[in-house]
């Protein structure tokens, strides 16, 4: 390696010492600033994998910074706001959240995309459209009247179905299921007739244990086991309805502005990697749980949706994104965008991936 | 944001310029050092997705580092050593490398299973067992004796079993066949009966136009694209034996340690987003590689080996990774960690993505 005292660096350094005497009677100072950036989470403390994907975030962010930023996360139980992330980094009373575009359906209805869509791509296929195939940009169309950025920010990995009581073997076995299944999948499931549910997460295992719902949908293993669902619910569906859930970091611009620029690299990168970790986290710990919640309860049983119930959920996925289409130009421009990635890119996930993992199969 | 001067920062900038000021008449300076990576990588100048990301590494580098690090790559055109990148950064010619583990099979045979293994991990099965599942911990057990540091690099995909001019219907259809397929895959083939040869790229596509081989194995579409072989072979297969191929960084132990800990992490995550990046670039591509040899040679015809096939090729593959586990503990404690593994995220893969991939096969 070659190592050397640069002369330009020293010139820096020593107008920067100068400065900062000045900075001592007013002035501003160019260097040696630190940055206290104050992030909201939409999670609880300590939330597994979410939770750990913004400690990721700081300590990246703080040792390649070498201290020049600090990260301040408050999770839900102090901003009490987990849903208002979007509002409170729009407003500038935090600079940063990390939370999830389609819950401000809302208020920012063209955002939901960017987390994940029904029948959609897989977080391969995903972080390839957004970093390669124009996602990153329609995100940021989306995002810019309000001032904000936002960045990829942790994929959960393919969400399960959900946990049901019974066998669901047709169309209708649906009519008339008691369900908890938030969002666009949950005004999917109302159209097939099932009688969609809102509870608080602290009521769920209660409520499918007396049978006041019939089934649920939280998230996938690592995080439905310390729930508890699989001690109580027989059935596992395989999903359709987020298929590479995709949280995000918001940043106020006006924040990003203000950092010098190899501090928004520095914390462009660590966004990026802390995302791309929690993918793989959350590879490891759906793997780790499965594995443990059929141990633990051998009776639970893996079931996937009959193709006439996938068909359905399918067709009427595709006609309400549709509508949307129809409503909005910069929304068919999303929607669009990404069902012509996905032709293509699950061509390719289909004699690779998909080839593959069908002919072991049997292993 | 809040923004402060940091008077601990001040009084090291005063120190920094103090010290500066005797650097110039011969001590060292303890800040304001620059530094200049040496890479040698073992693709050629502006390889497609492996060269692009030893430059996206350099740019992030330099940036983040404020332009604190630069970086020197040499391609193969430079330092004609392709396959003695390993040896390079050793000896300390080079900082960096930027190479895949599986050529050193001479050297270091137990590197090779940190790029792919037949009937492997895909990809993000792969980066969960190396950041969460003791890979990385394996892989620095392997190249610690030698004075380095190894990560991973970058993922091409699940590569295709290659370009055959005839279909390959049974087991018989491989006896004698004459095909190009380097390395690990190569010995099992050869075990089934195939005439493995080896060939310099430059030659392999008249070789297969002339019949002088009969198939051959390169990378996945992106790679293959540019050399043309869709326009002379009628059968591209799906793999078996990388699925998820991942090249490395190396870097020699003594640079990392005279780099103080900021450049240290910043170097660190520079690799990892750059790893990652390449595999989101390496899926980008594929597919669009894919599409338009569909379109540009619609007579090309995607197939799979048939389960004889498939079956054969997995049994030989285990008996030989079998006979290196019996020869040296090392190479048992990876096979065993990565077969481990395996057993456990498949079944997590297959509940997830396989099941959708299967329920939405015919869209």
């Amino acid at each position: 390696m070659i190592k050397k005292v640069n002369t330009m660096s020293i010139r820096r350094t020593l107008l920067a010492a100068a400065t900062v005497v000045v900075a001592a009677v007013g002035s501003p100072a160019l260097a040696e600033e630190t940055y206290t950036l104050r992030l909201a989470e939409t999670w609880g403390p300590n939330s597994p994998i979410l939770g750990e994907t913004t400690k990721h975030f700081e300590d990246m962010l703080e040792m390649m910074s070498g201290g020049r930023i600090e990260v301040r996360i408050d999770s839900a139980n102090k901003h009490k706001a987990p849903f208002g992330i979007f509002d409170m980094v729009r407003s500038g009373q935090y600079d940063m959240g990390h939370t999830a575009s389609y819950y401000y359906k809302g208020s920012i209805p063209n955002a939901m995309y960017f987390t994940t869509v029904p029948f959609g791509m897989l977080a391969p296929e995903q972080y390839a459209w957004f970093y390669y195939g124009g996602g990153m940009e329609l995100m940021q169309k989306v995002y810019e009247p309000y001032g904000l950025l936002s960045f990829p920010g942790g994929n959960t990995g393919n969400q399960m179905g959900g946990w049901f009581n019974e066998e669901i073997n047709s169309l209708e076995d649906l009519d008339g299921l008691k369900m908890r299944t938030p969002g666009f999948a949950g005004e999917v499931m109302s159209e097939l007739g099932v009688a969609v549910t809102n509870l608080p997460p602290g009521e769920l295992y209660t409520a499918l244990e007396r049978g006041t719902i019939d089934a649920l949908e939280w998230v996938g293993p690592a995080l439905d086991f310390p729930m508890g669902f699989h001690q109580i619910a027989d059935y596992y569906y395989s999903g359709w309805q987020e298929p590479g859930a995709e949280v995000q970091f918001l940043i106020n611009q006006k924040t990003w502005e203000e950092l010098p620029e190899e501090l928004q690299e520095i914390l462009r990168v660590a966004m990026r990697t802390a995302a791309y970790d929690m993918y793989a986290k959350s590879t490891n710990d759906n793997a780790q749980a499965w594995e443990r919640m059929k141990e633990d309860y051998p009776n639970v049983e893996h079931k996937v949706f009959p193709p006439e119930v996938m068909d359905a959920l399918r067709e009427t996925t595709h006609r309400l994104l549709a509508e949307e289409a129809e409503n909005d130009p910069l929304a068919r421009e999303i929607i669009t965008s990404q069902r012509e990635y996905l032709k293509t890119v699950r061509k390719w996930t289909n004699i690779s991936d998909k080839a593959y993992l069908d002919s072991v199969a049997d292993q």
